[in-house]
């Protein structure tokens, strides 16, 4: 069917890996540089390894410009890991153990819901009827005593993205596999002053200060995982860094937004157009809850021409990445179809 | 120096990977069967990965002859997130949250302290002065109305093995990077009636039950962590499978025991001969502390000749693996020395 037998793809996360990566890794995997051996068979204490999780520490400072007070993380457990990490480590920062979360969907819920393990969750919005909008900032009930506020910038299943909020971050977290490598490892950005308030029943694994004293080595680290987050921060950097990655966001997504509102309603994308994500598109066809028939012929043929990972998660059904390469292929298949 | 350029790998973890299976990997780094993308860039909800992971568990099953009570669970967070999960999942089972821990090296002394975090450790064994020997087990004071049992059946820090215990398991758990794969997957065999004792504070990650319900993917799993494992699984079914492996084991170990025990005290391993391990030979040379210099030399001139990993644990000094090969090179090194 398709022109090309190059496939599309659009998973959410474990996400596209640039090829140049892939490549690279490919040709080191039986021996790395001038080791020998795998990386995946170095000591996660030898020189070998530490030069690449100090490497790799390095460009993702450059990258994001990570301040000298500020202690890098690589650890395992993913974002939903962070969900009971952050509350163990931070809620003991002051004496009421309570915390602020901004919940805007199914993630920031979830967290919410972690958190009220470890102390007292205070949810700062009104509660909303569906996550399709953020309300205005001058609207949220925040605590003055609470040790922390917590929100997610990027509420992927959501399809929603906080562009901007005023506050001094004492953390960042994020699951490599989003668009930073492969699965395995957990990028964790946070303020020194921070680190020490750990909660008794805190895992020492993932113990920010413990991981902090051991440079992310009190045990074993996910090395390989670490060596490709490593190699996608090298290439990011090659590609013009940040800014030139928000700009390729705006332009990609800008592409499959005008597609889906100029569709006339066919296609339906119910956030509201203030808080879109640049990263993952949610969108149904025919109706805001979609139509079954029509949606399935959709995930199938687009298959056929070799795009995949186009099904999002279930409650909101279609999620879209790299969108850019999508809207060329689908123009082509619109033509087709109205054959 | 070396005849040869290859490198000898005695990495005591992350350690070695069969060449075979090293190939494979690369094989398919970039274009997995006919996926069209890595196996990182896999959903870990397409039908793909849910091939690995199954056959994965199968093979390990098979391997191991699993019974069916028991769940396999791939979690992340290595042995040491072990520490903490398995009381917090465990030590809830009965109304004293008390454990006992037969504490025979660095491995259970870490295990029982973190434990402590979350009930009552009883340490069975009498007060060790070294970590040397295994006291027999008819000495040992076992609790009645203790939640579990905790022993490290292979203290590889040091040396020690316990080849046979004569208790039903109730859980074994494994980080894969010893001789299952690479770092970042922990293996967990669980049965099935300890499953939903979890104290309220574990985190849903690490919760037994919450992962046996969601097969392994409650969140992201380690999912390239997952086909590596899957790789060497059945690379050792087809060398033949455990009993073979052992066999393999005993012959690697003998040979390097035996130039120790025959070295007229230049080698020393100080472990009782009855709990050696096959996997982890510490050993010093000329005292039993060592002696700093010619332990230096014996790892400069080791990497000379190819031979890398050796250096162990700083309290224990030098580990083996993989030791057949090691002894015929070692006799080379002995001759060259002497000229």
């Amino acid at each position: 069917m398709s022109e090309s037998k190059k496939v599309i793809n659009f998973s959410a996360g474990p996400a596209k890996i640039p090829e140049e990566v892939l490549l690279q890794a490919q040709n080191e995997l039986v021996n790395y540089g001038s080791a020998g051996v795998s990386v995946m068979e170095l000591s996660h204490r030898s020189s070998q390894f530490s030069k690449i999780i100090n490497n790799t520490e390095t460009c993702l400072r450059d990258l994001l410009n990570i301040p000298i007070n500020y202690k890098v993380l690589f650890l395992q457990g993913g974002g939903s890991g962070q969900f009971s990490a952050i509350p163990l480590n931070l809620i003991g920062l002051k004496p009421d153990h309570t915390a602020d979360y901004i919940v805007t969907g199914s993630w920031s819920s979830t967290a919410a819901k972690e958190a009220e393990k470890y102390g007292k969750v205070s949810r700062v919005l009104p509660k909303l009827d569906s996550f399709t909008v953020i309300p205005d900032q001058s609207t949220w009930n925040l605590n003055p005593d609470a040790t922390y506020l917590y929100y997610c910038a990027n509420e992927t299943i959501n399809g929603k993205i906080k562009h901007y909020l005023s506050i001094t971050f004492g953390l960042i977290f994020a699951g490599a596999h989003k668009n930073v490598g492969c699965a395995g490892v957990t990028l964790v950005i946070v303020r020194e002053d921070l680190l020490g308030y750990a909660l008794p029943s805190t895992p020492s694994v993932i113990c920010f200060r413990t991981q902090a004293e051991h440079k992310s080595i009190y045990n074993t680290p996910p090395t390989y995982s670490v060596y490709i987050a490593g190699l996608v921060l090298q290439w990011t950097k090659r590609q013009g860094g940040v800014s030139q990655m928000e700009q390729n966001s705006i332009q990609k997504s800008s592409a499959v937004y005008d597609v889906i509102d100029n569709s006339s309603g066919f296609y339906v994308s119910i956030v509201d157009k203030g808080c879109r994500s640049r990263m993952n598109i949610p969108f149904r066809i025919y109706r805001p809850e979609g139509d079954e028939f029509l949606e399935k012929t959709f995930i199938v043929e687009s298959e056929k021409l070799g795009m995949i990972g186009l099904k999002g998660h279930r409650p909101v059904c279609l999620t879209c990445i790299n969108l850019f390469v999508f809207v060329k292929q689908f123009h082509r298949y619109r033509k087709q179809a109205r054959k």
